[in-house]
């Protein structure tokens, strides 16, 4: 125990308050990581002393701090290092002697952690490489900086805005799931089913704000809305299979048709959205952003929608609608989404409550035709079975409380707002660009002058502390989207959207005139 | 508002104790669905509200009884009513005018649900079948009654035991996830990424338990143990690649690769688990449940373990393993899996946390060298993005406070002892019977006398209220296994063991007199 400096006061010292200066530089070290900004000090300091435990820092018969001298180091209340040593005393952590203090009980055999780099590895890429019978890493995916929330102004789509999410309300919901009887709701198996709460709640309060009527076997939840389309895919795509795939268009849903099929069929997009043509007619099945095309956000009219359908039943082509982020503004001028418009059951209906609520929490869902439904199930339970209960249940009590529809109301205030702010700004600020945004989408899709490279804008306008989302990967050929970006506001401050698009401005400006 | 019954008395009939009988009718209907037994009156009874306002019971205008008769009648205290009101008053649902009480404020239109049998189905199976690219409805799967709680003596493998769920520590782990600084972790989408604080407890606390050492990027998370295979499956399997699968073997394990490829061969099982023949060595992929082999629960040596290793080296096979329950039980003689002994990565290893805490929480992982984890990451991308981080977030809390630890050692005790009763109870029950259970495993392999039809037998049992799982669906061809069942003992109450027991055997005697 040599670095340890273990205390060797003697127990009746009590009005010794505070430790030895050799003891205050080890304990000191040990518990640095204390976040006094954070709540649960009382957890933090158990799960230091647990993870020293574990690894070996602490052994066998090592005495710890008294509460009172602890208490004053790391300037907590005594109570909290009471309670926290009771804790693991309970948990055979930590052993009280009567007049003598805690001591750490340890472990059977210590394990230590060891860095990455300490752990070989053998073996490299090529002998795996050749056993491999498909390669996703070499798909052209979208690119975000991954700690996007470190760029003073991420224009980003799609993403988790701290300012917007319901806190109080989301922990009031989760608190409820964690009584007895909830938690013997979730907790189990269902093997191929979801939780009833959140089937009916979809029905009640989410789908029909999309104007959607399903019966509760014309449901079933995903982890996310990707899931979904895997899913769809999955079970309507042999090798061969002719879908149709708007161009540009969400290129995940595209790399999920592709590792299925080798006839991932383009079809134009217009202002109207996707171009019901002929290359559409041949299509056995086709993916369809209706509500707000991705990425150019362009709203297809009423007319087109009717065009669709008609189509669709005449050529029994199945129409995947992926209705990705509801309408979360409201701009008075909503369409139905294709699937309330279908009376002949050609659409696949692909919703999320992740874009209105946390994307980390993946929740999505399909509606779908009963026999449809029935073999997604199936599908879904040799896949992963079902997503997890606990959070199905968190959502059912948070939509069943009201809560869903006023927090769409406040997202549906600052978004507009947002949207407002950027109407009157781009002219100003990028006025050789032309953009489209339709009603009720979070982001523009941006279109700079000929010529320009929007990858190489984005890398600029990134080193500026501005995010955007370069264009090129959204087309299959990358060529027709170069100069194009996505502009998303669902992720920035309202305040920062200013100052955000007028460094754009310039970075654009700079761009052009040094090229 | 005819049926309604509206209150029309004065507002200031402060003494009036009580709902006149017609409202009394009304809003004792409203509330029927109140459990008093449960926590969270308040929640509950605002969630009633919300659902009549959504669904037009509670249309614009209607006055709320006071909170004082309603306290009455739902026998529950005042205060309950005024917070409940206040927050539906906060949320726009009601409104609060002076003097007059609490009005419904109403929806802008009213969302009727219907009962599924309300809304057609239009469109038969035949359609949509003959449009699916593969009919994951047609695979022969484990059938459990969903409703097996509801049976005195379910003794079936692997499901929740909520007399087994630390609720209290996992309670403290979830509320800890519940704090601002940590939505923000768990809140937003991490792409292709993990919680970095739950694989590092996987590293520093789970994975030492097996003996198994791992760098971070040698793990990926999973939405339980099935979701890996699956994952690991579709990336290593062509139409043609030829697996060994055990046989019996795993069913879902089997599905998985079957709908994969046409090459699935049935590897043979003695007492020493999968016998690594001929037949092995022709496979390019094993499928492998060396701890306890599923479903027989043998217990495979050291010596094959070594072996089966060294042919999977010589014959460049890649071996799955599926450590699907861990060591739930020490019996004081654990091996070390495949995993932990293999020096040339030859083993690509599956794991859960869903057996040990709740399978509702779907918590799997992977452990595989680098290029292939990079790929799976990839893949999971594609399909889901990431198991949701919420929960990863409180396990790692759950594992780094120590609970998981502390949970174990309190399942593995009761689990012993359920274990030994059963050795005691078996040959006094079901003497005509053999059965195998090794060291760890929560379940035995029942060898009825020949002839016996096992599924028959647990539709038998069943009516008598015990729960057995058939053993035909764990062979690939079904009369293999069809005098066999699975008796599992992690969901059942240790005091419901002996009489489970006697009245199996008691129907075993009558199955087998009368055939």
């Amino acid at each position: 125990m040599g670095r340890l400096m273990p205390s060797h006061r003697s127990d009746t010292e009590a009005a010794a308050p505070v430790l030895p200066p050799s003891d205050l530089l080890f304990w000191g070290a040990l518990f640095a990581g204390l976040d006094r900004s954070r709540a649960f000090l009382q957890l933090q300091i158990r799960q230091m002393i647990v993870t020293a435990i574990e690894d070996g820092r602490l052994p066998l018969g090592v005495r710890m701090p008294s509460s009172r001298d602890l208490a004053s180091l790391l300037k907590v209340s005594r109570n909290t290092i009471v309670i926290a040593y009771e804790q693991l005393v309970d948990q055979n952590f930590l052993v009280s002697r009567e007049r003598s203090g805690y001591f750490v009980v340890g472990l059977p055999k210590q394990i230590a952690i060891e860095p990455d780099s300490a752990i070989a590895t053998t073996g490299g890429d090529v002998r795996w490489t050749e056993r491999f019978a498909l390669h996703p890493t070499s798909f052209r995916n979208i690119v975000k900086p991954l700690d996007w929330q470190n760029y003073p102004y991420p224009f980003i789509f799609g993403q988790f805005d701290p300012g917007l999410f319901p806190t109080n309300n989301w922990r009031e919901s989760a608190r409820a799931a964690l009584s007895v009887p909830e938690i013997n709701n979730w907790a189990r198996d269902m093997i191929d089913g979801d939780d009833p709460a959140l089937i009916e709640q979809l029905q009640r309060q989410v789908l029909p704000r999309r104007g959607v009527r399903a019966r509760s076997d014309e449901i079933m939840m995903t982890i996310g809305g990707q899931h979904a389309l895997y899913l769809i895919a999955k079970l309507f795509l042999g090798a061969t299979s002719r879908i149709g795939m708007e161009d540009p268009g969400y290129p995940d849903a595209r790399n999920i048709f592709s590792m299925l099929t080798s006839n991932v069929v383009p079809l134009g997009v217009d202002q109207e959205g996707m171009v019901p043509d002929a290359a559409f007619e041949r299509c056995g099945l086709a993916y369809v952003t209706a509500s707000h095309q991705c990425p150019t956000a362009v709203v297809m009219p009423l007319k087109r929608r009717l065009e669709l359908l008609r189509i669709a039943r005449e050529r029994n082509i199945i129409l995947i609608e992926d209705d990705y982020e509801s309408e979360l503004i409201h701009e008075g001028n909503e369409l139905p989404p294709l699937m309330s418009l279908d009376r002949d059951q050609t659409v696949l209906y692909v919703g999320s409550l992740s874009k209105a609520l946390a994307p980390g929490l993946r929740l999505g869902y399909v509606v779908a035709p009963v026999p449809v439904i029935r073999e997604l199930r199936a599908l879904r339970r040799l896949m992963l079975r079902h997503p997890p209960l606990n959070n199905q249940r968190v959502a059912a009590l948070f939509i069943g409380l009201g809560h869903y529809r006023s927090h769409l109301q406040q997202v549906a205030k600052v978004l507009l707002e947002r949207a407002k702010l950027l109407d009157r700004l781009l002219p100003q600020f990028l006025p050789n660009c032309t953009w489209t945004r339709g009603a009720g989408s979070t982001n523009y899709w941006v279109s700079c002058p000929p010529g320009t490279d929007a990858t190489r804008l984005a890398e600029a306008a990134r080193a500026r502390g501005v995010v955007i989302e370069p264009g090129e990967v959204f087309s299959m050929n990358e060529a027709a989207s170069r100069h194009c970006f996505r502009l998303g506001f669902s992720s920035i401050r309202t305040d920062r959207i200013e100052p955000g698009i007028e460094r754009l401005g310039t970075v654009l400006a700079q761009d052009l005139c040094s090229h």
